[in-house]
């Protein structure tokens, strides 16, 4: 099999979304989602979150970010979802074998400063502690002004198995 | 129908996530995306992204946040897709009926500081023009300094219809 070609993304993305028009079904959903539920979760191409957890179409706030961290724009995310799309619950999902557990943060960007021939200060967040990463972040979100004080559980996946373990 | 408990958001998905164990296919699948692709695109729960572009389990990295915007943490995550993970191109989608389309910045953040009895300093990020909002996105993806030279394009998916449309 060969590699496929990214180039080549945008065609074959809009070829499978001629697919999706035509299997599509008008549902008259709404843009608060019908569980009252925010997710937020690693982009990692290994989660399909809405898999993972049995969520469809119009259930759920989906906010993806490296790492799956309470980062400053995960939480604006969140303030939007629950202030003026009536979310009232939050999990956070990690996943074992993260890609932001296996490299430092200063080396990193040194390298992709030397690479790409710009320094940026923009730190990258690696972590080295899978458990004590989703407890730091889930208790940021629960601790921040602009959130309301719902149900924030924190969780882990496992990207070998499919299981998700309840962390906090 | 009764609308869904959000307190009990954390059984049910604990629950669902024993039946995807049961399914789950040990796959093997690294961190690295098969596909080479990163995708930005809005948290909206009718937007199941999977779907739309017919990506399986592994193909794409998913980063999500409120809008589909290229914020500094969705940029910090593509860079970390493109210089760690390997990926190569990139599609960024936004989409009718957003929540972000339909509020003003200030007053809503003064709402929320009452209702919370707390002033904090984060922009919500709301826009008045989708079509000129994805290609403003687009291209401060293009000409980020950490980002490389790899096809970017940005897209505008249709809630009532299912179909996307390239902008840029």
């Amino acid at each position: 099999m060969t590699a496929p070609d990214p180039s080549a993304e945008l065609d074959r993305a809009l070829q499978a979304n001629a697919r999706h028009v035509e299997r599509f079904v008008a549902s008259g959903l709404s843009a608060e989602p019908a569980r009252r539920l925010a997710v937020i979760a690693c982009m990692d191409a290994r989660l399909v979150v809405e898999d993972i957890l049995d969520l469809r179409p119009g259930d759920a706030h989906i906010i993806r970010n490296a790492g799956g961290l309470a980062t400053d724009d995960a939480i604006r995310s969140l303030v939007v979802s629950q202030h003026l799309l009536g979310t009232r619950a939050v999990l956070l999902i990690e996943h074992t074998g993260c890609g932001m557990l296996g490299f430092e943060d200063g080396p990193t960007r040194r390298q992709i400063a030397e690479r790409q021939g710009a320094t940026v200060d923009l730190p990258l967040l690696p972590f080295t502690d899978l458990e004590a990463n989703v407890r730091a972040q889930a208790e940021r979100i629960r601790g921040h002004p602009w959130i309301m004080d719902v149900p924030v559980h924190g969780l882990v996946y496992d990207v070998v198995s499919g299981r998700l373990r309840l962390v906090t």
